[in-house]
């Protein structure tokens, strides 16, 4: 018979389930901010965002939050608590760390800081103007330095930070792994751009109705599984994916009606964080497990359909002809093969999320080296537009001709996210080791993909993924997942591969 | 020189101000659950709501908040606080008088109760199902009985509900207007229905694209001082405006295409509200005060603009070119007077928010009747759709099919919010003698809507109603306003010299 739970179990998964709704509300808020609330009345509802975020901070540090902790890892209790409440508390401690030495007042004033900061840096990049921005990243900046310092941390400064994002990587693992991918990609970006034999793309930019983009968005996204009764699309100026509970999680795409490329690979990699979130196994709900174990993970879902199905010959095989159907004659001319060899056109370019497979972590690379800089105040950020010229000439060989497409692109420095950008290239490398193990459990992967039968490629990585939200490490996933610790030979091999026969050029 | 504000009451401001945030929150939640949140996702949604309802619960009657209220009631105190303050003072003693004595966790329960009740009733109002909803209904009837004992009234137990929607009303003067309005309108209606000169209506019927319906409606918003840099217009079932913060008030609507008025007088109802929330005095922000003062002198808006200004003739001596822009052909061979006499056409119906303004407050006066005797127990839920449909028949003399035309076809009792329907017609009432009083003030008003001018027309209304959100009582901005207490007869001479006119009777 099984004993029941003990009364300070349930206050405990009764209190934490409290900031997993206040997480929600904030989570629908800053959904909201970004996907069409007026601009007149975004002040006051940063300040919003400002109450309830110290108040979840207030509870995750909070005496009660400690009492019921070390309560629970006395042994007589511990011993008998079930894998969720286990797992919890466990998140809860490392939440705790995270927070407890930051002063209440500080941690406020810069939810508030980067919720206008965000607005702020709309204007500066439509304008191109920084200086307009920089008083907020100082501060910002600022703010991160302290918060290594009242975190602590190993070694480099920004392990503190990497540890919110990419739990058990450190800038000595990155370091390396970015090193073998710079090795490999420099040169190849190079020979790629060098090529006699470059494919066509005009047929790529021809007018294609935000309608009919939509349109066939939401089938691709059905395809996938993404569960509409469980979420929703929308347009926003950088999208993104939210998942407010594994019952809403909503994606957010945008429509360039002269580049389908933005919305379709938009939808499809948004759409795999979505499959994730929605996925989390339902017992989780309440919980602060209910998510993505890390940035990392996630971005590996979402270039793992992106790129990995995407980009896929063998998905083109399959909706192209979908495609054909929603543009307006724009393909009637152009044969699979040119079709495939266009959507994989790479080479050095400028924005980030218009990057192709190619160049993409060289992107993150760029991000990660200036970031790490200004936290280890090795880089001020008046000097940070120059660095960030000067580093995308050395490993991109292009300079942004001003800061709209240059250092002001992303939202991620606006909003505070700083060790944030290495888990898109962690992820791409996870990414590619994940393909790798699929294909032993699915041979046939291209054949699904040629079938449009994506549901087993999407039962395989709720399988092996999704299902286990955050009760299990993101190391500890890709271990048992591909039997290997993180290896970037096998997105590299991929790439070369795949580029080189793009290209025509000797394998 | 001014003495500088004492510490308690600052201490007091911020408090409130986060009691704002919390309601803020609790807003965009309920908009986010009507125009669009994925149904899955909705129950986990209603315990994140009942969560920071608590919040606000506690807040609003905490020992902080006992003693804060009690400190600045002082008299060395409460002489020096500025007017914002004191009167946020009041509206907080007005708050914790209503929740004082009720238990929280039969609030809590109360608030998701209501919460899946809406979700429930959307299903049972759509299979025309009272069975499937009746258990939530019960439940919801049981708490405002005990609400009203927990609160305590003085008279009839549901002035305690009044006062929560209409403060200064009670059933007694209610019953004496409604008595009044029951009188002219019940034979009023029957002359009506029976006269000979019948409207057209037919052209009314003809398809409308809902795209060209929504064009039409923002540019009406806009005529009438809408701020869509401080809104915006979204669809949903049962249309309504919220008001989240002075520079984010949403409006909601929705598009019936074979009926064009569902959208454009709905449009201008919510319009009325939105407007009322928009241009509250700034001053008030993150204040209890920052909001209409009623529901019935809101509804004083709403209505205000959908009958004195849409249905007016003068209005579509502008406006009925502006249609017939968006119209595909349907009015190309109607005349303005024919157009004005379809558009006004009345009778007896049987779904309120579809009904005409002279049959109006006819369906309030049944769910008046019938919410009053359910709270003083005289009747019973079980008994409740065949009391509709009996209370129907003597008021308008048409029986409903079913209860999806009857009484499930309301939003306010899934939501709680008994006490809330007389607010409809006591705001037409109101709406009378506002416009009276505004015929003083702008004899020309008339030739305004002819020109399309509607600034003066809103400009008034912010004058005399708009700019002191709650910081003044319902029945004080009446009497300020218009020189009178309430009174129904504005409205009954104006209803019967309008329809007696389009009707072709003597006047």
């Amino acid at each position: 018979m099984q004993t029941e739970s003990p009364a300070i179990e349930k206050e405990f998964m009764e209190y934490v389930k409290k900031i997993s709704h206040y997480n929600e509300a904030v989570g629908l808020i800053a959904w909201d901010l970004r996907t069409g609330a007026p601009r007149k009345g975004a002040a006051q509802r940063s300040e919003v965002l400002g109450s309830l975020s110290s108040e979840i901070f207030a509870m995750s540090t909070s005496k009660d939050m400690k009492n019921y902790l070390t309560e629970l890892r006395q042994e007589s209790n511990w011993e008998q608590l079930d894998e969720v409440t286990k797992k919890t508390a466990e998140e809860c401690e490392k939440q705790l760390k995270k927070f407890e030495n930051i002063p209440p007042e500080d941690y406020k004033d810069y939810v508030i800081l980067t919720s206008n900061a965000e607005v702020a840096w709309e204007t500066a990049k439509d304008t191109a103007d920084f200086d307009s921005f920089k008083p907020y990243l100082e501060k910002i900046v600022a703010y991160n330095r302290k918060y290594t310092e009242w975190k602590g941390y190993e070694g480099n400064k920004y392990n503190a930070l990497l540890d919110d994002y990419e739990p058990g990587l450190t800038v000595d693992v990155i370091d390396e792994v970015f090193g073998k991918l710079k090795e490999a990609l420099v040169p190849l970006v190079k020979e790629i751009t060098n090529a006699k034999d470059q494919p066509e793309t005009d047929f790529l930019f021809k007018p294609f109705p935000a309608k009919k983009q939509e349109a066939l968005s939401r089938e691709i996204l059905e395809n996938m599984s993404y569960d509409f009764e469980a979420g929703r699309l929308d347009t926003t100026v950088h999208p993104f994916a939210i998942g407010l509970n594994p019952g809403d999680v909503r994606v957010t795409t945008k429509y360039d009606e002269n580049d389908f490329r933005t919305a379709v690979f938009g939808t499809i990699h948004e759409g795999g964080h979505a499959l994730y979130e929605q996925n989390v196994d339902k017992k989780y709900t309440g919980t602060p497990l209910c998510t993505g174990t890390s940035m990392g993970i996630h971005e590996s879902q979402s270039l793992f359909w992106e790129n990995f199905v995407g980009r896929h010959y063998a998905f083109w095989e399959r909706y192209y002809d979908l495609l054909k159907k929603y543009a307006e004659g724009q393909f009637d001319n152009v044969g699979l093969e040119d079709f495939y060899r266009g959507i994989n056109v790479a080479g050095p370019s400028l924005i980030r999320i218009e990057a192709d497979e190619m160049t993409y972590s060289l992107h993150i690379i760029v991000r990660y080296e200036l970031e790490k800089a200004l936290i280890n105040e090795e880089l001020e950020v008046a000097d940070l537009p120059e660095a960030w010229n000067n580093k995308m000439e050395e490993l991109l060989g292009v300079r942004p001709e001003h800061d709209g497409e240059g250092v002001l692109q992303d939202v991620h420095w606006p909003s505070g996210a700083f060790g944030y950008f290495p888990s898109y290239a962690l992820g791409y490398v996870y990414a590619a080791q994940l393909k790798k193990a699929m294909l032993k459990d699915l041979p046939d992967f291209d054949n699904l993909l040629k079938k449009g039968d994506l549901a087993p490629v999407k039962d395989w990585l709720t399988a092996h993924v999704h299902q286990f939200g955050k009760s299990k490490k993101p190391l500890d996933i890709l271990k048992d997942a591909t039997g290997e610790e993180i290896n970037p030979d096998h997105l590299i091999d991929y790439l070369s591969t795949k580029y080189r026969q793009v290209y025509g050029l000797s394998l």
